[in-house]
């Protein structure tokens, strides 16, 4: 240990105690990765401060000495912003984990950055709120995470993604201000309001400590229906129909065929609608605040299945029918992975109108570059995964071939008013796209946002493209 | 004129020509006033750019020669947030009126920031799509005023405020720059998204000319209720119901009974609900996408409304029953005025659960100051209008007594967990409330935003706080 970080590790176990800063090399090892690839960096020491006074005078001594920090969440992020790429300090927010108030009839709910979502979407529930605020990681992300990165969901089709759902941050900025961007009211015409400057910065502008998120009532029903269609474009047609008929739904997830049929070879038990006849699924949820409401919608949806060529659809409304006709979605990460490769996620948001010939051009373009593609995800909101596979045992070609492919898709994308990223943000991975998003003049504007923020370049430096 | 104002002149002319400059005096006192209170304030030049490119030339202009320059959308705030209070130049938007497109498929319009707010939402509904941005100026507010208030409606209570409904905007900044703050796709998670810091900036922070803006199907019903309390008490334990039985009306409007006597006495015929043993009002609106959910809606509020001692109740579903029963809110404003008084505009907003005391509080407030008070307004938002009335003919101690009751208005809202203002903005009637509402830290950060975009403080200069 070089005498630098002997002193800074003197200085936060002064403020933090000796138990919450470690250089175990295990440890850091874990904490030198998150879920992006299969990348980790080495980095000096992690530190677990208890509170933003203690995360205040962390960033002060990092400021006056120079020192990278990385606030860290669940570590569920695969764009790798959580890594710590020019080493320093890991900065985890897992301490911080109360549920601070839950307020029924103001709507909305405080908690400290490092709740895990799951735990807070659960305690809302129990009060009759509802947080709709999802991504898959929910089980292990924090909820610090999903406002840093302004996390999605399979059911932003519905209710948008994080950004719409936070009404108030506490940030500790890179200097070691504290302070509330906004109010918790429902209304608020106060002039500029940083809040949202902050959601999706991926810790580059400050550390978030508490969120407070709006509430809605928690619907009393929710059904799913698991759509087969001989083909992608009758798929599409009924995500169009949809739209048109105004009917919402909470989720749209689409299968494309060689999703399905990855997962369903690497599915031991045989999968619902998984048949002859049938290569892609459409997942469709509903949540609906009754069953007048329910039954009304459903009536409606049916009619447009048999309109738009459905081959079959199951409807499941207990939670052990939901499971059956889920599994198959919720399996095909796990199906990636077990065929030994890895994979590059392609999380490009394109117009709705443009979907299908992104699908199609996506497909072209991997089957020129012969990069194995697994395409699936969220129809609605026009946010599907793109998922470019990689042996774990790739060649220099086979490397040369999937970046090209990328380089493509991306090049497609920004000439066609889509964007880099629907929410799995740049991070570290993505950061060569984004001057393919947005000119100079736009560009200059969120450098100059994080040198006043941040002019020592202490906070997650080496992302963002910042 | 003197020299530099004779040189602007030319510049100016040169870039926009000189049809679209103007120092008449009859034009300059239009445009040196808006909608607040009877103020207006002396400027050098009027000038009506035709497009960003132009603002842009003119905005560097302004830098390099030390000229405020003044946004000016609609002229209809009424925080003053459009008054030249340094002189200079208005900028007004209103040659920006085109509206770009309207895309169905992918749910957003591209609208020129001189749009008339009304004019846009026309154009959407003919498409079968809806904006929810309404305030109650939207006959000659634009677009671009609404964006840069965060403008407020009636419906906000269920769709929220303009900054809920903003996907991306083009901004020319200080230093001319012209941007494109997001992308317009559902989803964007591609770093710091500058987008919201323009929202409700009021024109400290650069020129916003276009606006795009989320749309949602069209409602295709629409009802109205008006419903008679004997007490403020009543009233609101059924707005309290309403949020409880989660029926999510798309306006709760207050109407106590010193708003309710003033406007019955000034309206000539007899108002609906006008009579013995009711003294407030509640007019309370339901949108629904059809026929089936607007009847289970109405079914569940009529059982609610006779559980909460609603005396009467009127139900009106067309044109000429919506504008009965919707009058005598409408016309509270002109009732005000009719009385020889103009008055001070309380737009506090607070949380829901302290709605009652907050009413409560302010009536004494204006009581001991024997300062006359009408209040009525978005209840479900926590967003009464407090009006403080005075006489045109007002005595310094009248003043004195309005001033001091607004003082500590502001001093309980500020310490109850609400804002100085819901929708009205900050502008320059306000600015000495804004350090009640936001410690040293967070106003510091603020200033450091506007620095940071407009060092040399041409962007309407004197307001905000800033």
């Amino acid at each position: 240990m070089n005498a630098p970080v002997s002193a800074l590790r003197s200085y936060l176990e002064d403020i933090c105690g000796s138990a919450y800063v470690s250089s175990d090399p295990e440890v850091l090892y874990t904490y030198g990765s998150d879920q992006t690839l299969h990348l980790h960096f080495p980095f000096d020491l992690l530190v677990k401060p208890g509170n933003p006074e203690e995360i205040s005078k962390i960033l002060q001594y990092c400021n006056r000495h120079n020192i990278a920090v990385v606030p860290r969440g669940g570590g569920s992020g695969v764009a790798g912003a959580a890594l710590p790429v020019k080493g320093g300090v890991v900065l985890s927010l897992e301490r911080l984990n109360r549920i601070l108030g839950i307020y029924n009839v103001d709507g909305y709910v405080i908690a400290e950055a490092g709740v895990v979502t799951a735990d807070l979407c659960k305690a809302v529930e129990q009060q009759g709120l509802y947080l709709p605020v999802a991504p898959s990681s929910m089980s292990f992300s924090f909820v610090g995470g999903n406002v840093a990165t302004n996390a999605g969901s399979i059911r932003s089709c519905r209710y948008g993604t994080t950004a719409q759902q936070v009404m108030n941050l506490e940030v500790v900025l890179p200097d070691g201000r504290i302070i509330w961007t906004g109010a918790n009211v429902r209304k608020n015409a106060t002039g500029v309001n940083p809040t949202q400057l902050f959601v999706g910065s991926e810790g580059t502008l400050g550390v978030i400590t508490k969120v407070v998120y709006r509430l809605i009532p928690r619907p009393r029903t929710e059904v799913m229906l698991l759509a087969g269609f001989c083909c992608l474009e009758d798929a599409l047609g009924m995500v169009m129909a949809l739209k048109a008929a105004e009917l919402s739904p909470t989720a749209t997830e689409l299968i494309c065929e060689n999703a399905l049929q990855l997962t369903a070879a690497y599915l031991k038990e045989r999968q619902p609608l998984v048949q002859d006849g049938i290569n892609t699924h459409l997942l469709i949820e509903f949540q609906e605040p009754d069953q007048v409401i329910m039954d009304h919608r459903l009536d409606a949806v049916s009619a447009i299945l048999q309109q738009h060529r459905c081959v079959d659809v199951l409807v499941a409304t207990t939670a052990t029918e939901k499971e059956r006709v889920s599994k198959l979605r919720y399996a095909i990460g796990e199906a990636m992975n077990s065929f030994g490769t890895t994979y590059r996620d392609v999380d490009a948001c394109v117009p709705l109108s443009g979907l299908q010939q992104y699908i199609e051009t996506v497909t072209a373009i991997c089957n020129r570059h012969q990069v194995p593609l697994i395409c699936f995800g969220h129809a609605l909101d026009g946010n599907p995964h793109a998922m470019l596979l990689l042996s774990n045992k790739a060649t220099q070609a086979e490397l040369a071939a999937l970046a090209a492919a990328a380089d493509e898709i991306y090049g497609y994308v920004t000439t066609h008013g889509g964007v880099v990223s629907g929410e799995h943000g740049i991070g570290w991975l993505q950061q060569q796209y984004l001057p393919l998003q947005f000119d100079e003049n736009r560009l200059s504007l969120t450098r100059q946002i994080k040198s006043m923020l941040d002019p020592g370049n202490i906070m997650n430096p080496g992302k963002a493209a910042l």
